[in-house]
């Protein structure tokens, strides 16, 4: 299986290299790489707040392992867990009553493999791996998260859709969904099933928030919320305490816990957007929340103009909802483009040949008429990538000659 | 195997609340929990460098998962690589010359799981798994850090000095020795040994530097370097690409990579120390190493009197040398103390007696007559350490009668 984050690296280094150096140069023959997420779109934003999301750190600050001795995670900040909380409850998106337990992880990343480890380690040891399944196309890191350790408690058992096996399993549904951006629900309902539910993508920006989610255990990302990837915070809300405290052991053996300094920037700059919310001023700035939806909706608009002229791609389409946040009915735009070649093709030969980097559908479990491509690039990158889509269509004729 | 973060966390419970509630009541009978190595004890020095060790973070700095597309490890920031390289020269610790890769960790505690991938990988998937060896007393969390995800790329298999399987296995030399403090070289010596160099200790406030170590994996760690333990910052200094860059890929699939926050604000605090290493102003102030030794010394001097007069307890005796770093003949003094009881009693037990919490010889390996005491608390825990070890003969008789 080939992932993208090697691929993404060095397809990346002309790209920044020349973007830090000679921005006016992007426009050029150089490979630009839409393969991964890198949520860079939102630094404008982020720089536009000033000093109210700035934090300072004292060479003595922040210096031992614990954060709260004594509560069940106690590496996490308490200042960081009502961040969390607060936020959610701003947005509607999530269900935070006190009985839900917040487990803070390096990235939702580490929180997933936390999960499995959680759900996994009580079962007998001379029994089978634990299956773990999600309906294609599923997001591509899945499977090697899963199979890299060669770990005897779980092991990767591909698409929902076609898992037949009997007994306990775990089935991770994302929502929305990485790539496609769809709303999912499960799809085995069996018993001994247990559910992980990766909601990295339920915010404003991408989809209508039409309700809190209430799942067993359910996980979300700094990364993809708010944009700051570099900062490696994730959270998962947990209903039951042995599966958070397993966890929490989980964090302990493989990391000792989360970065402080991440933990007190993550809860400040939620306490902000929370802020912003809330701030009922007539004068008020567009919080976040909005800006994101107005940069995304944007995008997707001049996105499905192209594809719609150029007549080589599909992209899928969502159906309008209320968004409880906006307060209005909203479309989804998702952080993805989900492209499809109409006429078969392999979708990423087909980009390649206009220096265009995604992630093919053969990693996310589909065909290769499929590919990936991320919606969170700089303005000027997403630029061109709509100025080579345009030409396309040229392109293919030229090259069917 | 009982490993201590859980029990130090249940226990340090009422210690850390009184300590911020009402620090003159910790003479009292509070429980006081030398289990874990917390290292607060240098937070006086960080809090008299004042603003020096400041770092500045706005809402819009590093937000990307890249730090350096197109370099191995993508993740590091060129700044700690740097930071690194530079206080490894100036402490003369180890070799760091260019053609040695640095791969950052959230902590050694991630690298060394790294370490274990890269080291297993490539090996057959129908082979059995690798053998993973450490000679005792070995630090207590190797075996479950190796055993807790059922590997089958490699498994724990105990004591070094009684493995006697042929074939591939790895050892991990920790030196100076946690829980011991013993300067240490392999002692399994067969074909097919790969090493691993857990040189966490190798700084000069715990042993003389002697030479520069020169190995071909060395894991160092932030915590106990400079006691920013909740920065969660270790690194390797690794000879072999292939080895360096399937770390890389470990710590993508496990985190995809390392706080950013933390890897700036560790650069930050090492060229700090580098810069006052290398001052050779008349007037100038005890360096981070001189004042770290110095409490030290006058820590293990004060509990090796303290032991001597109660005559119940005995501690591991180290030759002097000459350290590179001090320019004189020093003093080891592990961040550890390896109590051992006399007469062969449950050296734990005694103690709790006390209500003094330590981490018990079983947990490394060897008997339960021998104990770790962690050096590194805070000065009033510390001085609370002496005076229960001072009236434990009166205990011990009257628990006799």
């Amino acid at each position: 299986m080939v992932v993208g984050f090697e691929k993404a690296v060095s397809a990346t280094k002309s790209v920044v290299t020349s973007a830090k150096k000679a921005p006016t140069t992007l426009s050029s023959d150089r490979v630009i790489n839409f393969a991964r997420g890198d949520p860079t779109m939102y630094e404008s934003y982020w720089r536009q707040m000033g000093e109210k999301c700035t934090v300072v750190i004292s060479g003595h600050n922040l210096m031992s392992y614990f954060s709260n001795a004594g509560h069940f995670c106690w590496f996490l900040m308490p200042e960081l867990d009502r961040a969390i909380r607060r936020l959610h409850c701003v947005v509607g998106n999530a269900v935070v009553d006190d009985d839900r337990y917040i487990v803070v992880g390096n990235g939702s990343t580490q929180l997933f493999q936390a999960v499995l480890y959680a759900l996994s380690s009580s079962y007998d040891p001379d029994t089978e791996p634990l299956s773990v399944v999600a309906a294609a196309p599923f997001y591509s890191s899945y499977p090697e998260e899963t199979e890299f350790l060669r770990s005897g408690l779980y092991k990767w058992a591909g698409d929902a859709y076609s898992f037949d096996k009997d007994g306990a399993y775990i089935e991770v549904v994302t929502s929305p969904n990485n790539p496609d951006g769809a709303i999912r629900e499960a799809v085995v309902n069996r018993d001994g099933g247990k559910l992980i539910h990766d909601l990295a993508y339920y915010w404003p920006q991408y989809t209508p928030i039409t309700g809190k989610a209430d799942n067993d255990i359910m996980l979300f990302t700094f990364s993809k919320a708010t944009g700051h990837a570099g900062s490696r915070i994730g959270w998962a809300i947990v209903k039951d305490i042995e599966v958070a405290t397993k966890m929490v052991k989980f964090m302990e053996l493989s990391s000792i816990g989360v970065s402080k300094e991440s933990q007190l920037r993550a809860a400040k700059i939620l306490e902000v957007i929370s802020d912003d919310c809330q701030n009922s001023a007539p004068d008020k700035e567009e919080n976040f929340f909005e800006y994101g939806l107005r940069l995304m909706s944007d995008r997707w608009e001049k996105l499905r103009e192209v594809v719609k002229r150029n007549g080589v791609f599909s992209l899928p389409k969502y159906p309008q909802d209320y968004c409880n946040f906006i307060g209005k009915y909203t479309d989804p735009s998702p952080a993805f483009a989900w492209l499809k070649s109409k006429d078969g093709l392999n979708c990423d030969n087909l980009l390649r040949e206009l220096k265009i980097v995604t992630r093919g559908g053969t990693n996310f479990g589909v065909d290769s008429n499929y590919t990936r491509i991320s919606m969170l690039s700089p303005d000027e990158e997403f630029n061109l990538l709509l100025e080579r889509l345009s030409a396309i269509q040229g392109t293919i004729i030229n090259g069917n000659n």
